[in-house]
C-alpha cells in the first residue's frame, strides 16, 4: 500500500453564540471548550497529524480571522504541533472562499496535493477509526471524485442537513444522491428509519485539482476573486493576510451551496464511531457521558439530586453547586453565568443578545485579552488604579508607548523583560521592579526563551486603552489599539 | 409624654449556612446580604436608632463573635451609627448568656435601664412602624413585665414557633398563654384561621432589672456564670471580651427556653408590618417583591422567560442570566453559585456540607480577609508569584514581621503607609512603592485619617500565611496568625 500524504485544512475562523458564556465572540468555542485536556481546535489538529498505515498527516493549513491568529499559534504549540501555513482572512466570509484559498494555496505548491478540509469545533472521540475512514475516501479520490463524510444518525435529529446516499450505507464510499435541508420531525424519524440518510457533518476529502476544477465550474468569479485575494496576500509577523480588497467583496457562501451541491461526483464514506458538532449546551451535555441520573458535572461542580442536568464549572476558581435541579444547563465563569432549562438550549443567543443590550462587556469579550504579543487581564479596578497580569510570549513585544493619564509599576513574577524607559534600557528579571513616569515613552520585550510574566500596577485618573500614545509598533497598529 | 430611652441590644453572634453561598461562615448572613444599600446588620441598627415621640435609642449594645468585632465596627462606621458598648462572645452559646451578658452590663451602668433585643438578621421594611410597636409595649413594662413581639401570619408557615395569646390580637399588648413549638401544617392552618397565634419572632423589650430578676429565678446558675464572665472581661481595643474560662463552661441555651418559656409575665406586641427572618433563599424570593412572572432579579442578573425564580449577582463583576426557568434559585458569585430548586432552599446547608467534604475554601470562607487592621484578597496566584490587594484602616498596624520564603513589593495606590524595614521608617504615599527583601524585618501601618490601600506582589516559592514571624503586633497575636 503506497503511503498517502493528505494536508489537513482546519477551518477555525467562526464565532458562534450558542456556547456562552464559555464561547464568546473574542474566544469562540473551538478554542475555549476543552475536552480531557484539549480544546476542540487542539483535538482537531491533533486528530489530524500522525496518520496510520495508508494516510500521513502533513502539518496542517489553518484559516482563521485576524482576531485569533494569535489564539492559533499558541494553542498549536501547545498541543506540540507544527503550525503549517495560517491564512487570515480579512473578514468571515463562510466556508466556500475559505476552503477555496486554501485549495489555491495547497495548488500553488503542489498541483497532486490531497487536503482534509474540517470544522475544528467538532468532537470526534475516537481518532484511529476517524483516519481509518479517511483512508477508506482514497479510492474514490483516484476517479476524480469529491469525497464528504456522513455520519450515521443515532435519533431523528432536526438540526441537521443530511446527505441522501444512492444505496445504503456500508463502510466504503456510496455515491451522494443530493443534499438534505434540514428536516421537520416527522421527515427525520422517516430519514432515520430508511437507512440510506446521513448527517452532513462538513468534513470533505478531495484532490485540490478537482475541487478547483469544480469550482471553475461553478463559481468561477468567486475563484477569480479569492485568486486575487491570495496573490495580494502579504505575509504578516508568519500569517499570510488575504488581500482586503479582493476579499471584502466576495459572497459569503458555503462550500455546500457554492460547489458540493452542484458537483455530481460526489461520494460519501460513512462514519458511525461518534460526533458531534456540539452545537449547544444540550450537545455538550449529551457528549459528556451522563450518569445513571442523566447528570454531568465539571470539576468544581457538584450535583445533590440533580436529574438529566448538566453542572459545568469553566474555572478552578468557581464552585457551582446544583441542588435539586431537572433538566438544568449551568455553566459557571468567575465573570458569567448561565441557567438554562435543557429545552432552551439553542436560545442561549437570547442571553447574549441580552446582555449585548445593556452593554455587558461579557456579552463578547473574556477578562483575559488575546494580543499579539500575549495576553493581559484586569485583575481588579480602583478608582485611582487598576492591576493588570501580564503575560509575554517569548520575543514578543509591546509597542513603544506613553500615556497622558497615569503611571505604572512593573514588577516581573516570571521570567526577563528587557525595558525601555526614555532613553535607557535595562533587562528587569524575577522580583525586580521598574517605574514608569507619566509621559516617559516607555515598552516591554521579552528577549527570552520562556514566557515573561509581569504585574503592573497603574495609578492615575483614567485607564481607558485609548490612553496609548504609539510610536513604534512590531504589529503595525495604530493609535488606541490595545497593548 | 415623658421620652422613654431604651438601649438597642443587637444579638450578631450567629453563623447560618442557608443563604451559602453569600453568607458564610467567616462573613454570615446579617453582614452579607444587603437590600436598599445597607446590610441587614446596617438596618437592623437603623432601625433602632433615633426614635420617635415616646422612645429615643441610646447606641446600641452589639453581641458578637470574635471574628467578626471589625465587621460590627466597619459596618457601624460606615452606616454612620455610634457603635456603642461591644461584647465579645469568646464561644458562641445561643441567646440566653448573650442577652443576660447584655442585660447584666446594662444594670451596672443603670438598674433601670430599658433594653430592646434583636436578632439584627431580619428584614424589617417598615422602620416607623416598627418603633410604633416598641412604644406600645411600654405600658406593660411599667407593670414589670417582659415584653416580646409577635408577627400577624400571612401563611400556615411551619418554619418558625409560635405565641399563643390570652386574647385576639389588636393592636395593644396582650398577655402571653404560651409558646408553641414550630407546628405542623395542619397545626399550622389551624393557628392561622383561629387569630390568636403569632410569630415568635424573638424580639424583646424589658427593663434589664426584671429580666436579671426572672433569670435569678429560673436560671440562677447561669447568671451567676455570665456576671463571672463579665467580671473577668478585659477591655481590648475598645471591644469588651468576656472572661473565657467562666464563659466557655455556659450551656447552650436560648432566651425562651432559659427564661422566656417559665416567666409568667410576658406581654405581646403584635406586628404586623412586615417582617421576614430571610431564613433561606424562598424567603428572600418573597421579601423580594417578584414580579408578575414572580420573578426577582438583582442587579447584574437577566431572566428571559423564567417563572417564580430568584436570580441574584451578588458581584458587579458576574452576569448571571437565566433562561426558561420555572421554580429556580440561582445566586452567583466570583468564587461560588447556587442554583437549587426553590422547593430545596432549606438544603443549602447542604452544598456546604459538600464542599466542605471536598476541601473547598468556598464552603466557609470569601475571597476577602477581614483582619482587625482592615481585609485582604488575594487576586492572583501564580506558581512563583501572588498578589494581594491590602486595605489599612485608618490609624490601624500590620504586626511587625518577617518572612523566610518571600520578598515582597508594595505599591500603594490611596492614602498614605508608613512602612518599616529594619531600621528604615519612611512614608509612602500614593505611586510610591518600597521593596521588602527576603528576611527583612518590616511593618506597614496607615497613619492617616482616610483608608490606605496598597498592592502587594510577592515573589518566592511559599505564599502560606504561617510563614510570618511575627516580633510585635498591636492585636496581641501569635506566630502563624494571619496578617
Amino acid at each position: 500500500m503506497v503511503l498517502q500524504t493528505i494536508t489537513p485544512v482546519l477551518l477555525c475562523g467562526g464565532a458562534g453564540t450558542r456556547l456562552w458564556p464559555l464561547s464568546r465572540k473574542s474566544y469562540p468555542k473551538q478554542f475555549a471548550l476543552e475536552t480531557g485536556g484539549r480544546t476542540l481546535f487542539q483535538a482537531s489538529a491533533g486528530r489530524l497529524s500522525g496518520g496510520n498505515e495508508a494516510i500521513a498527516f502533513t502539518a496542517p493549513l489553518t484559516v482563521t480571522g485576524s482576531d485569533f491568529r494569535f489564539i492559533v499559534t499558541e494553542q498549536l504549540a501547545a498541543a506540540g504541533i507544527d503550525p503549517g501555513p495560517i491564512l487570515i482572512e480579512p473578514a468571515p466570509r463562510n466556508t466556500a472562499p475559505a476552503i477555496l484559498a486554501a485549495a489555491l494555496h495547497l495548488h500553488d505548491q503542489d498541483p497532486e496535493a490531497i487536503a482534509l478540509v474540517a470544522p475544528s469545533d467538532h468532537a470526534i472521540p475516537d481518532e484511529a477509526a476517524f483516519q481509518a475512514a479517511v483512508a477508506r475516501g482514497l479510492p474514490a479520490l483516484r476517479e476524480g471524485r469529491l469525497v464528504t463524510f456522513g455520519i450515521t444518525p443515532d435519533r431523528p435529529e432536526t438540526g441537521y442537513g443530511y446527505l441522501e446516499l444512492a444505496a445504503p450505507a456500508g463502510e466504503d464510499p456510496v455515491a451522494l444522491r443530493r443534499f438534505v435541508e434540514k428536516p421537520d420531525a416527522a421527515r427525520a424519524a422517516a430519514m432515520l428509519a430508511e437507512g440510506n440518510y446521513l448527517w452532513n457533518a462538513g468534513i470533505f476529502l478531495f484532490r485540490v485539482a478537482d475541487l478547483l476544477a469544480a469550482a471553475r465550474a461553478f463559481v468561477p468569479d468567486m475563484l477569480a476573486r479569492v485568486r486575487e485575494a491570495l496573490d495580494e496576500g502579504r505575509s504578516d509577523l508568519g500569517f499570510l493576510r488575504l488581500g482586503e480588497s479582493a476579499w471584502n467583496g466576495l459572497e459569503d457562501l458555503s462550500i455546500d451551496y457554492a460547489v458540493m451541491e452542484k458537483a455530481d461526483n460526489l461520494s460519501v464514506v460513512p462514519f458511525s464511531d461518534g460526533w458531534s458538532d456540539l452545537g449547544g449546551w444540550d450537545a455538550v451535555w449529551r457528549e459528556g457521558d451522563p450518569d445513571a441520573a442523566g447528570v454531568v458535572t465539571s470539576d468544581h461542580a457538584t450535583a445533590i439530586d440533580c436529574e438529566n442536568s448538566l453542572l459545568r464549572s469553566e474555572s478552578g476558581a468557581v464552585e457551582l453547586v446544583g441542588i435539586g435541579l431537572k433538566n438544568v444547563i449551568a455553566v459557571a465563569m468567575q465573570d458569567a453565568v448561565l441557567v438554562a432549562d435543557a429545552s432552551r438550549a439553542q436560545d442561549v443567543k437570547k442571553a447574549v443578545a441580552a446582555l449585548k443590550a445593556k452593554g455587558a462587556r461579557q456579552a463578547e469579550t473574556l477578562p483575559r485579552d488575546y494580543r499579539p504579543w500575549g495576553w493581559y487581564e484586569s485583575l481588579v479596578i480602583g478608582s485611582r488604579f487598576q492591576v493588570k497580569r501580564i503575560h509575554v510570549h517569548p520575543g514578543a513585544a509591546l509597542s513603544l508607548q506613553s500615556h497622558h493619564h497615569r503611571s505604572e509599576h512593573w514588577i516581573v513574577v516570571e521570567g526577563t523583560a528587557r525595558v525601555t524607559v526614555d532613553d535607557t534600557v535595562t533587562l528587569v528579571t524575577e522580583n525586580q521592579s521598574v517605574y514608569i513616569p507619566l509621559g516617559a515613552v516607555h515598552r516591554m520585550e521579552n528577549p527570552g526563551k520562556l514566557p515573561m510574566v509581569l504585574i503592573e500596577v497603574q495609578t492615575g485618573s483614567y485607564f481607558g486603552e485609548d490612553d496609548i500614545i504609539r510610536y513604534e509598533d512590531v504589529y503595525a497598529r495604530g493609535q488606541g489599539a490595545k497593548g
